[in-house]
């Protein structure tokens, strides 16, 4: 028996979201399918991050074991040509047997894109929240700055989490701007359930003005979800990459 | 009366292009609609650019004419309501009443996006052609320099086309790779059908090594479609914008 780790890219749009729902396309029901017609054995793996309905991914992680001999590194091509278009496997190679996705080090980036113009372009929707009024980027890299670093999230994290260490380490956080485009980029140890959305939507609000970005150290401090920003529309989120330590 | 003048953006992906054709979607279709819907009198809009079916603009131009007050700079953001979202007119200004953007001298501006990497990706699918052999850009540049300034350019053109005079000139035609994408940005006076697509597909041949750079100069002399290379999926082709002068 091998384990094999897939990288996973895919456009979440058409669906919700990646952990198998009954009656509802998912990313990872997709994935078994795929899986278990290629290698005509039951498959279920186990993936690294569930992201929301309408996130997409360029590098979701998820893996699965297999006594077929075929090899590591050919299985994404083969299985490939069993996916639909908005799903495309990057790599895959054989891990230690006990390697689990979810229960080893790591580090995620997420990427959330913001279309900032005065009307919206239709081949930047599905990709990109769109924006109409002026953002001030400068406060936001400000606001930004004061949720790097280890905190209680607990006030940027959906009150629906089962979670109980709401603990987590944010190692970069930027803003960028680029002609229409501002981008936030987002690394650390780990993620709530909704904490992306919601530091990007806690974000918005400073670079809209309605929020100072002095008052993100109170609205951590405050540990309570109604303090901070709205979670900002899925559309724009996108998860780069799980580097495993 | 008035003559009006519309800056429109659009994602081509569900679209039999531009161009009104009874019992299927066009943009032209749509526009017309949402006009006639507005205003509340049967309006048929101009264009200036008879995109082809899957083909994105960001800047394409249409006129039309109304008996309506309405402030012509505020009727983009009006008529954005009665679009569906993958149409967006970008803005609105009145101009003189003879004029017609298919008969006034203008430069337009094409781009082409190619994904040039192992795997495709899913989140560029729709607005990039996937290509996964290795690409020469230096050569391509160096085959893209001989299609610059006036030529007769029959060879790059659909037999299909109506068209008499074949004559067009290129002001700038640059091929530029950033990360895995390769972007081909044309600029001339005018393009035949489908030449910026054939231009694409002879410069793919040449970027992959089956057409010797230096053969371009005598594929523009033969005259003759067959001796270009392929039209390129119109997917990775978006109109930018059309500059009158």
């Amino acid at each position: 028996m091998r384990r094999i780790k897939l990288e996973v890219a895919y456009d979440g749009t058409n669906y919700c979201g990646w952990q198998i729902q009954p009656g509802k396309p998912t990313v990872e029901a997709e994935i078994n399918q795929a899986l278990t017609k290629l290698l005509k054995e039951e498959i279920k793996v186990i993936g690294a991050s569930r992201t929301d309905s309408g996130v997409h991914a360029l590098g979701n992680v998820a893996v699965f074991d297999t006594e077929r001999m075929i090899p590591a590194e050919k299985i994404c091509f083969a299985l490939n040509q069993w996916l639909p278009e908005d799903i495309r496997v990057q790599n895959s190679i054989e891990v230690p047997s006990d390697f689990h996705p979810r229960k080893v080090a790591c580090r995620k980036t997420y990427e959330y894109r913001i279309l900032n113009s005065r009307i919206a372009i239709p081949t930047e929707r599905l990709y990109a929240n769109f924006i109409y009024y002026d953002m001030d980027i400068e406060k936001m890299q400000e606001a930004a700055n004061d949720l790097i670093g280890e905190h209680d999230f607990k006030s940027f994290c959906s009150v629906k989490t089962q979670v109980l260490d709401t603990v987590r380490t944010i190692y970069k956080l930027e803003v960028h701007k680029n002609g229409d485009i501002i981008t936030i980029r987002v690394n650390g140890n780990g993620f709530l359930y909704n904490m992306v959305r919601i530091i990007v939507g806690t974000l918005l609000e400073v670079g809209r003005g309605s929020i100072q970005p002095e008052m993100v150290k109170e609205i951590l401090e405050k540990k309570d979800r109604k303090f901070a920003g709205p979670t900002a529309p899925a559309n724009g989120l996108i998860l780069v990459n799980i580097e495993y330590l």
